[in-house]
């Protein structure tokens, strides 16, 4: 099933997305209409996380295209909700970064309020799986050495284009398209902490709570974007999320 | 003034503190009483932040004492809302950190919704400043490099006792006590990026909502905490925040 939010005559709502119709939330069907065409719609990044957690390094691939040490345990850090931004919405260049790259992540959203899971019962508390783009300023991360500054920026946290409820996400292809042109093409398979491992590991230390986001970490081959670019993050099984880049 | 959040009767309510006895707010002044004494209310984190931000090394001395070096720019990191408790309430001792640190620091509230703010407005956008705890698990923070961990622990950021909107920050002592004994003991003037500075820097990255908190970072002479202790942040002008380290 994939859930969607959506702004439909300038009314926010949710709804399930099938084939091309979404069917609004009851609190919605009757205010706005029974079944909507989704070209009819704006669709919103489909969840609003209190925090989103992201973990580094989490491909061992990536990890030595930046020339750093495969972890023995996750790195995590935090983006906070006013980086989100949905499908079709703008990444905005900050004047303050050098060079900004994108970094195609499969995206865990957490059903209920979550602390000290174990591994075995993690999934029973995840509402399901969407694309994020863990858009990070290269030049900052260096610089800073921590790296919350370069990936902190407003509109640095696209999400979407839904959550798709059915995944199994151990092993689906994940991929970023550049003006078109394939980037990234990896698998989950690849990961060096798995979902539940991750969602063990951050309820451990913190509590999530419903509509929280952690985001897995991406696989190599990332590169940079430019103001103009279109950039595509694609997850086998969930879909396809599109932003472009301006200054 | 001094602006507190607090239960009185299984109510949650904002207000004034004059003396010993809070004026509520408007909305509630009805509802509960014209004025209660401050001994019959649980007072609670008076601010409940979307995020925090914080900065670190920003005083000259304690960069020294980690052998880090003086930044030349703000080095900031990210504590979530789910880190935040208030006055009095219990900072929990995480079974997979050793050794857990309190560091004192002076906190701006923010009041309104600020993107690329200039120094000079910046103080027009503060709602006024607490004290702030940054808890920290000293052996991770070195383990990981990166921050998060070991500082979005649950509980790890008690904030209080209330907002002082009357507070000119800009040379005020801070001190940290540990069972009533002093550690910490300095003064805001010896920050290395002072508060207007930090306000423009950080609303050129992110939007700052209203209630979003700055911690400023920490002085000299950090020292490690153990279940069972005693732990206080006084700030001149402000007020003391205590709290209690559990298992």
């Amino acid at each position: 099933m994939k859930l969607v939010r959506f702004c439909y005559k300038d009314v926010v709502a949710s709804g399930v997305l099938e084939k091309d119709s979404i069917i609004p939330d009851n609190n919605f069907r009757s205010a706005i209409s029974s079944k909507i065409e989704i070209s009819d719609v704006k669709l919103l990044a489909p969840v609003e996380p209190s925090k989103i957690v992201l973990v580094g390094l989490n491909y061992a691939e990536h990890a030595r295209e930046l020339n750093m040490e495969i972890p023995l345990e996750p790195v995590i850090f935090i983006k906070p909700p006013t980086t989100v931004i949905g499908p079709g919405e703008k990444i905005v260049y900050p004047g303050s970064a050098g060079r900004v790259g994108y970094e195609a992540e499969l995206a865990i959203v957490i059903k209920d309020t979550v602390k000290h899971v174990t591994r075995e019962d993690a999934l029973d508390h995840v509402a399901g799986y969407t694309c994020l783009n863990d858009v990070t300023a290269r030049d900052l991360q260096k610089k800073d050495g921590q790296w919350t500054r370069s990936k902190t920026f407003d509109t640095f946290s696209p999400i979407g284009p839904w959550i798709e409820t059915e995944l199994d996400p151990s092993d689906v292809a994940i991929r970023s398209y550049l003006n078109g042109e394939l980037k990234q093409d990896s698998r989950t398979s690849d990961l060096i902490f798995d979902v539940p491992k991750l969602i063990e590991f951050i309820s451990s230390i913190m509590t999530l709570l419903p509509g929280d986001v952690i985001s897995t970490g991406t696989p190599p081959d990332v590169g940079f974007m430019n103001p103009g670019d279109e950039i595509v993050i694609e997850i086998e099984g969930i879909g396809r999320l599109t932003n472009y880049v301006v200054l």
